[in-house]
């Protein structure tokens, strides 16, 4: 049961630094694992269904560290303010409809649809305060098959009234989606995700951290985005030294509990410092960082310091769920990082941002991302035939063009997740 | 003949501040050219044949002002160094392959299709130096429909060998070009292309300034595109005060002389002065700029000043066709511009990206890239419904979102170039 074969042109990057590219391989899968990648099955293989995608190009599943599903709907739309302005202009617009659960679950079942179509196989995800909507939403990711950790959010200040829950209704709420889950699903779970520091009070924050410990549920936020934002946690929190100190102190910034932060774009050295003490994870999102101007992130010394970085699509401050198209832009983002603000960080290199799309976001869920031994089997298969070229191409330069030119419609013919083939 | 009407929901900008939309309207067209967009046919347009396009956006065809057609083929390639090292590992390497005419007829004929895919209705097109692959190149173009300029490239110096000509040489092949194609076209002519002032010496140029206005040619070539070159170029010619008058004291920069010129990243106050003196044509490609890491280029201050702008896909420093990527990507840019460079600089408007896409390149052509009466009806009719959404969108929405989502694959249903319907 869930042995198998993928026949195809693999390549995959079990280093930042090394993309390693198998022309017609075979990924050899048992029990939902990668056992071995090889150019000739081994006796003990030779029996196992072979799923033929000769021709094909064979790559691990991209995990979506940051993700708002409730904006999808109103993605590519209104990105002409910064951060704090879009929030309160369309943001929370959008996300009050989600009171309404036939809004909500026609909106979920697009969002669903559109990851469940693209090469994202993991995705850790915002729903709205509404914990039946975000309830339905899981259900929603549930059936497409993909795993995915989903937030009920947290807010209980500084926000519109028709999004502002009390301390205590916040709490209770989460509690509830957290009860009203367990046992539910076989992919999807539940993440603490207060917004972010602006729009919880210290209270909501520490109860939290003490919840996500109790549960031990992962948690997710947004630091250091933007600098108007930055100002604002440090004048609601005067006596915090850094912005991230203020997760920190409520027990949500790593350590024992596993923790993603949205872009990071402006972290001090003491936060960066704490990042890495703590093993919170970065989710660098480059299109939102552009879309709402809230600038470039360094990933390159993120990078450098072996923090933990993957790759977020941060709809709708991002415009696309597609990860090809965020590898692209963290590529070119780094190259004016390079240009413009420091010519001693180098830009990425495609395999390094490969590398943060697959094994680096992946690691949020354990041994996924790769295709080495013992990893979990997601991976995507993309027919990069529809991409004409006269000339003769590597395996690499297709996989390449097929990152750079894919974007939202990649190609995408098959897709497994933990080895189970659910497209 | 060709006195018709296009009927659908229909946007342009007669200016950079102005988008109008008009929802279920008739665009009135009469010998090729528009005559009127209204919500009710008047008397006099009831007899003409209507194409039923309702429900679907039409908007004007983009024009493209800066495309290296021998480049298409590695478009997504590469894209890991700067410009000079790219050009010599790169695009040197790659234009070297059109000596072989049966190669060049296979790369052009996906690079033509491709144009005529896309939302591009007119084009502004490097070949390479051979003079029989750019004039099939030109048949290529001549047969998609499009309306197009197309350049056989001149290079006698500083270049590799199979890519280096004679001055003699460079000059005579381009005046065959010119004679060889003389009346074969309706709807591609050749332009005057120096590929830039490094691979040119004085000379040349300054035969080829004679000949542009002796033939009554436009000129393109490239411009200020990153600080190597520009150091390079100062080193080569010292006693000019900066690039762009080594264009001109050639004759090779605009005045009567129909010039555009593609990047002008880092244009000096005087070298800006001056294309605005000469009423040069900026062609800004963002892709290109991110990818090779050129730089972000100051296009809010141009478009202060009044000069004339259009995008450019840069193909393939950009990597790909695209307008509607260029347009999202011109507007990120002018984000980063405004967080990281300069916060006096307001990043550009949807409506500004449009109408650089549209009228600011097609201005080019003549009167061209907008619906107002004169213009001559290039259209594109794209279709939405793929994307999906729950909630209601106004006209203006569905614009926007077509040309952040669309990317390569716009929904193109129909195309008209100069008033005949080519798809």
């Amino acid at each position: 049961m869930n042995d198998f074969v993928i026949r195809g042109d693999i390549a995959y990057c079990p280093t930042k630094e090394q993309l390693i590219a198998v022309e017609d391989g075979f990924l050899v899968v048992r029990g939902g694992l990668c056992e071995l990648v090889c150019t000739e099955l081994p006796q003990s293989a030779q029996g196992l269904p072979v799923h033929d995608h000769r021709g094909k190009l064979v790559l691990p599943g991209m995990a979506d560290l940051h993700i708002h599903a409730p904006q999808y709907a109103y993605r590519g739309l209104g990105a002409d303010m910064e951060l704090l302005d879009w929030l309160e202009h369309y943001a929370f617009r959008e996300e009050a409809k989600y009171a309404d659960l036939s809004y909500a679950d026609r909106a979920y079942t697009i969002f669903a649809d559109a990851l469940k179509n693209s090469a994202t196989t993991r995705a850790v995800i915002f729903g709205t305060i509404h914990t039946d909507a975000t309830r339905l939403l899981m259900d929603k990711m549930e059936e497409s098959g993909l795993v995915s950790y989903v937030g009920k959010v947290n807010m209980d200040r500084n926000s519109p009234e028709a999004l502002t829950e009390t301390t205590e209704g916040s709490f209770r709420e989460t509690v509830r989606l957290i009860r009203e889950t367990a046992d539910r699903y076989r992919s999807t779970r539940p993440i603490i995700t207060p917004r972010f520091v602006p729009s919880c009070t210290d209270e909501l924050l520490s109860r939290l951290g003490r919840l996500a410990e109790k549960e031990a549920l992962p948690v997710q936020s947004h630091l250091s985005e933007n600098p108007g934002e930055i100002a604002w946690v440090k004048e609601l929190c005067p006596d915090s030294r850094f912005y991230g100190e203020v997760y920190d102190r409520s027990g949500l910034f790593g350590g024992s509990i596993p923790t993603v932060m949205a872009h990071c774009v402006y972290s001090s050295d003491e936060e960066i410092a704490l990042m890495k003490e703590r093993g919170v994870t970065v989710a660098h999102c480059p299109a939102s960082n552009m879309n709402v101007a809230s600038g470039i992130a360094p990933i390159r010394r993120y990078l450098d310091l072996d923090l933990r970085v993957g790759l977020g699509s941060d709809v709708a401050g991002g415009h696309t769920v597609s990860l090809f198209t965020a590898m692209a832009e963290a590529m070119q983002l780094s190259r004016m990082y390079w240009r413009h603000l420091d010519s001693t960080k180098k830009p990425l290199t495609f395999s390094e941002a490969l590398y943060m799309a697959t094994k680096g976001g992946g690691g949020f869920f354990g041994k996924v991302g790769s295709f080495e031994p013992g990893y979990e089997c997601d991976a995507v298969v993309i027919d990069d035939s529809t991409l004409p070229h006269p000339q003769e191409l590597t395996l690499l330069q297709r996989v390449e063009r097929a990152v750079w030119l894919g974007g939202d419609r990649t190609g995408l013919s098959a897709k497994y997740v933990r080895g189970q083939k659910i497209l």
